[in-house]
């Protein structure tokens, strides 16, 4: 194996909340999205160690085509590199792990990275008296004769028309009106912003989606595998997230009591005694991966 | 008193290594220099909190015109309303306190904080087989075909006669060099590969320039007094830095030591008792601040 690459994303489905321009909510910890990828991330290209931090994570994205559902843009997640001796692939010259959004998630969701709103360091001052406008305004420079918006387009170098805006001003950051806490560091007053609208409403679908990129070399030539699972929400409570976490656990606490497996102590589920029969279980829920080979 | 700036840098003198783009050199702890900036810069404006991110940081500098030195750049200096009390100036509206330097280095710096060269939180992986090239370049997209600096070029949008790139250049950052370290952080790197060409030679000499503007309201109109000073070293060895540092330190040593001070324990030298003996003394090695009023 020359090289392993797998990207995973929580999102919804495409006719979940169809004027939503950021195509995204929150189907797992908003606190977690929230601080996604601080610090920077690691991962080993063609032999090459490669970091990217934090400031540009969201700007550096790869476009990946799922078979049968289409393209979406990756972002590297954290140390991709801990998984190597885990997967046994020590040697392996490009190992890269990722999360998935939609196209266009990234370029948007990078405005809060620079304007420094997604900090968890520091408490801000005066929250009571701020408004979804002013907390943004906090992170910009020049006068509070412009409005946020102006502020924002000059900061960025935007155009009236930009994509980015209309995610921001769709989730009410440029309305005057009240956070409603009376503390909070940036990253907690984000998402309460957020949640607002991002909260799944009840008959909203979330959608995982999970790719796998094998490559090796075969006789001579360079081969690829692809592996992807696709599952779909059955509303806001029954949710794919819920599913796919949810019932490996089931699965291995039963086999677990039933006395089918050996293994003892703090063990992650990487041997066969656990994921044959948790896979072949699985299945039986819809939940399956398919393969495809260039 | 409705505004208080005060800016201040560690410097070299204009005549000290003239051919150096950077206009600057370690003249104080090189680690520091390296770490600066890292968290969130706070600070009041027109009764406005304000904050700025690492990540934008170096971008939003501010022109100081210091009278009878020039015009500088600074950038705010952590958190500058830890300073309210201790000053007095609970209700200030406008406070910022920042450091200076020559006009053209924070947008070079910047270089290494887009990048994520400043961060301390990681080890490197084959530290010992990188070179100053290579080290810049797994922080950089892009096939290892094209050279680090072409890479550079793209990556950040410059065009080859950038004075960045000359600034990079003449630290050696293009070159195939060994770094001569076998671990480290990037920061710790980065600072062993500046301290190559940065360190100050014997016969150069730093410049400590400190600019404060007060801005306060008198029979209806805004006056502004600004107080600077300005300290030049003698060489490597008796820098600006030392004296200005030490000096103080020094003076007030020999005043507890002959009973001339009342106060006790841990205190920072904010009352009369110790500044007036502490500034008399220091202005007869030449160190005063001169005022002027507008």
């Amino acid at each position: 194996v020359i090289s392993f690459e797998s990207f995973t994303g929580g999102l919804i489905t495409p006719d979940t909340d169809p004027d939503n321009p950021w195509r995204y909510k929150f189907t797992w910890n908003p606190r977690n999205v929230v601080m996604a990828g601080q610090g920077t991330a690691k991962f080993i290209q063609e032999g090459e160690y490669k970091y990217i931090p934090y400031q540009k994570l969201f700007l550096r994205t790869t476009p990946v085509d799922v078979p049968g559902v289409g393209r979406f843009e990756g972002y590297p997640n954290r140390d991709s590199l801990l998984y190597r001796e885990a997967y046994g692939l020590q040697a392996i010259p490009t190992l890269i792990r990722g999360t998935l959004r939609y196209e266009g998630f990234c370029k948007a969701w990078n405005v809060f990275v620079q304007l420094g709103c997604c900090d968890d360091s520091y408490a801000m001052d005066g929250v009571e008296n701020l408004t979804h406008a002013s907390f943004l305004a906090a992170f910009l420079p020049g006068s509070s004769a412009l409005t946020v918006g102006e502020r924002l387009m000059n900061y960025l170098g935007l155009t009236p028309g930009d994509h980015l805006l209309k995610c921001l001003r769709w989730s009410g950051f440029f309305d005057d009106v009240p956070i409603g806490l009376t503390a909070g560091t940036p990253a907690k007053i984000l998402e309460h912003i957020l949640n607002k609208r991002w909260q799944l409403k009840p008959q909203d679908k979330d959608l995982i989606v999970m790719w796998h990129r094998f490559g090796y070399r075969s006789q001579g030539t360079i081969r690829h595998v692809q592996a992807s699972l696709v599952a779909t929400g059955n509303n806001s409570s029954d949710t794919a997230m819920a599913q796919t976490v949810g019932l490996p656990l089931g699965i291995a606490a039963r086999l677990l009591l039933q006395g089918k497996v050996k293994e003892r102590g703090v063990v992650i589920p990487l041997s066969r005694e656990w994921y044959n029969p948790i896979l072949d279980e699985i299945n039986t829920y819809g939940i399956s991966m398919t393969e495809e080979e260039s």
